[in-house]
């Protein structure tokens, strides 16, 4: 047999490994038969040479392979659909497209993330809701699917293990930009949901891993070429992500926002990007004939209050007491008097009369993440009530002393640097071209 | 401070490190603050972008400064000299040179290793003399070269701790092979000797970890340069490594054969690559006006009886009684009354008339490892007794039938399959053109 040093060397010399020997690395970072530095260099091997296409589809099939494989009930075929995204700044589109789905019928099993860095994660924004469990077992989600037709929950340790230990080593070493790497990782998670359809939310931009279209859209690619070799269908949209997807960040506020959005308030952008999501996926379950009906659907099911009685089911299902999921639902609620309020709240006033022309996401969630809204290592806590509320939007004309954020803050409280960060990602200007507020920029639709 | 996640990123994408950045890297290694994860991906980083003379330069000085950095009498000063070798089959120079450099007035604090896979090791060689001692304090050593001259020792722990730890990894990770890599290695040990100066023994051909000549300059070219900039004065040889240096391959056989040459009985080949890098050393610290006249001074050392004298003191000295060391130094020594000889000879036959083109030494040396000579890993126990005797020389006529080869063997017993790999490792024809038996190509004099 080939042992590891020597798959090491072939790929460090830019060869293509068979798909044995990827059986090989991946079962030995399952079993930890592999020493940490050796797999070091393999990323940084893979990182720097790549992989062909068959090789990324053996990596991503093997990894997906490393734990349990989710089966579903036969009547559920072509009906199974998830959604995942690169991650965003205000990216709560799970929260509203989870319930929309399963109210068009969808059964969505959505393993969700935890924020890090400045990049937020689902898991912490439901945790801001007292009660909501997150971890549930196999056999839990199988139940919730049954009652309720979708859940959000953490993936569970049995799970596609192998990429727990990479995903760890290629944060220490500086090789998660890889494609090859951020496809297997990515697509084995929704493979071994064994889901009928996938659509991916690739993000662009200031704020997203990628700044620019041409490398999302090499990254969808590489994503939508796996998804299908793995039997699910798969599309993906780019989406841009430079400032901020509708106008609250922070794990609780979020929850608000979406729960704004499933009472049929929500913003222009955030219902954009789920009724393009959720259209895609409906397309790909064959329920609707095109695109458009799909949207419309979508948009229909959030609208007329649907997608929210789903939310609700959701949330009772996963541990919240119906009293709390009744008053976060109703058409009146009181979120504060079920979300934990932020001890401090402070504005900030427009430093000039103009037309807001830019609000840079990431200096915003960079901050926020400092004041506590994320975490800098796995495993940190983080302040649900942590978080900012934009009180214009882009192109809007506003008058100088008008606030135009609301920070929401506990301790640490904001330094003077942190406060000039945040003023400094407004741009206010004239603007003689108008502004096209479309975030989704480009589909790779289903084939 | 920069982090070590930063530290490999700037060199996965080729960037130069500056010197804090790689003294921060070799710190850490050091002191074990990074994981092995970081620097398995690190090593890969370091192997596939390579490094500018300069980056070299700190590394070298960096892993050097790591540990304890030797210090010598002031009256020594131009007087502490060593070589290194890149590794060979039947190379027992070392056991030759010491004493011969000892002879002539230096101080040689000759620093060795163990062997690995099919190369020899020194101190693997000293230890089947009984009684030997390689582990020798830096108060030991600085005794001893002030009573003989001449010692050869084991890495001590305090002496570069970051190369024990970067060679284990190099080892596991597939990064042995890496230009920058193993010329800090190699001179930042040196450079811990204090050397005033080193000479390089950089081995091409068959049985050599590079197979070509260009290459072998490369490194050598690489090694010169690093000495020189941490102030030794550093020339090369570069030599061939096809067949077997000498006659004789194992290491009691290797010692018997270095007494023999310490004797004046020794092959052509063994005296040609101590006079020459012998030669080069002396010329280097002053002790005489060119390389002829240094090789002459070598070879009257050796030729003459002084080296003799010298390695019965050293081996006296590291704990060899003074019956043995006696014994094994007379003019008629019976050897096998002090080292062990193997319970098994084996002689192999010519299969038929004509010259004797060639001798594959990494055949040789490979089964030789799997019979006990060598170890697969490091810690492992060797078999002093076992080897082989080459008893035919290259360009030699013999006849069908006649032996060439005299394997000595234990537990286990060469397989018929090892035996066949030996005798395809003689090629038997005719040549029309003379034979070089020259085994030193080139040299990177002193400058």
């Amino acid at each position: 047999m080939t042992s590891v040093q020597d798959l090491i060397r072939k790929k460090r010399d830019g060869e293509t490994l068979a798909n044995e020997e990827i059986k090989t690395f991946i079962d030995a970072v399952t079993n930890k038969t592999i020493q940490d530095c050796q797999t070091g260099a393999m990323l940084m091997a893979i990182w720097q040479k790549g992989m062909v296409p068959e090789e990324v589809e053996t990596l991503t099939r093997e990894m997906m392979s490393s734990g349990e494989v989710m089966s579903w009930p036969k009547e559920w075929a072509g009906l199974v659909v998830d959604k995942h995204s690169t991650g965003g700044v205000g990216d709560k589109v799970s929260l509203v497209l989870a319930p929309a789905l399963a109210a068009c019928g969808c059964k969505v099993p959505m393993i969700s993330g935890r924020g890090l860095a400045h990049t937020g994660g689902t898991l912490d924004k439901l945790e801001s809701i007292p009660g909501f469990n997150i971890h549930q077992s196999a056999a839990q989600i199988l139940e919730i699917l049954g009652s309720v037709g979708c859940c959000i929950v953490g993936q569970t340790e049995s799970l596609v293990p192998a990429d727990r230990v990479l995903y760890d080593l290629r944060d220490a070493t500086s090789t998660v930009n890889s494609l090859p790497l951020i496809t297997a990782s990515i697509v084995s998670k929704k493979g071994a949901e064994s889901l009928s359809a996938l659509v991916l939310d690739v993000k662009f931009g200031r704020a997203a891993l990628y700044k620019d279209l041409d490398s999302a859209r090499e990254l969808a690619q590489s994503l939508v070429h796996a998804g299908n070799l793995l039997g699910m269908r798969t599309a993906a949209a780019l989406s841009c992500m430079d400032a901020v997807i509708g106008r609250y960040v922070g794990n609780s506020l979020e929850v608000m926002e979406s729960l704004e959005t499933l009472k049929g308030r929500g913003p222009e952008d955030l219902m954009e990007l789920v009724t393009t999501l959720g259209g895609l996926l409906l397309q790909m379950t064959g329920s609707v004939s095109d695109l458009s009906e799909g949207r419309r659907k979508i948009s229909d099911a959030v609208i007329g209050g649907a997608a929210l009685s789903k939310f609700q089911a959701m949330m009772e299902a996963q541990g919240v007491a119906n009293e709390t999921a009744r008053s976060l639902c109703s058409a009146h609620s009181d979120y504060y008097s079920v979300l934990r309020k932020a001890e401090h709240q402070m504005e900030l006033k427009m430093p000039t009369d103009g037309e807001v022309l830019d609000v840079d996401g990431l200096a915003l969630a960079e901050v926020l993440h400092k004041l506590g809204a994320g975490r800098s290592k796995v495993g940190e806590p983080v302040n649900h009530s942590v978080g900012a509320e934009l009180l214009v939007s882009l192109g809007q004309r506003v008058s100088k002393g008008a606030s135009w954020l609301r920070l929401h803050f506990e301790t640490p409280r904001p330094t003077a640097d942190q406060i000039d960060r945040l003023q400094g990602a407004l741009t206010v200007g004239s603007n003689t071209h108008t502004h096209t507020h479309t975030l989704v920029r480009e589909l790779l639709p289903p084939q």
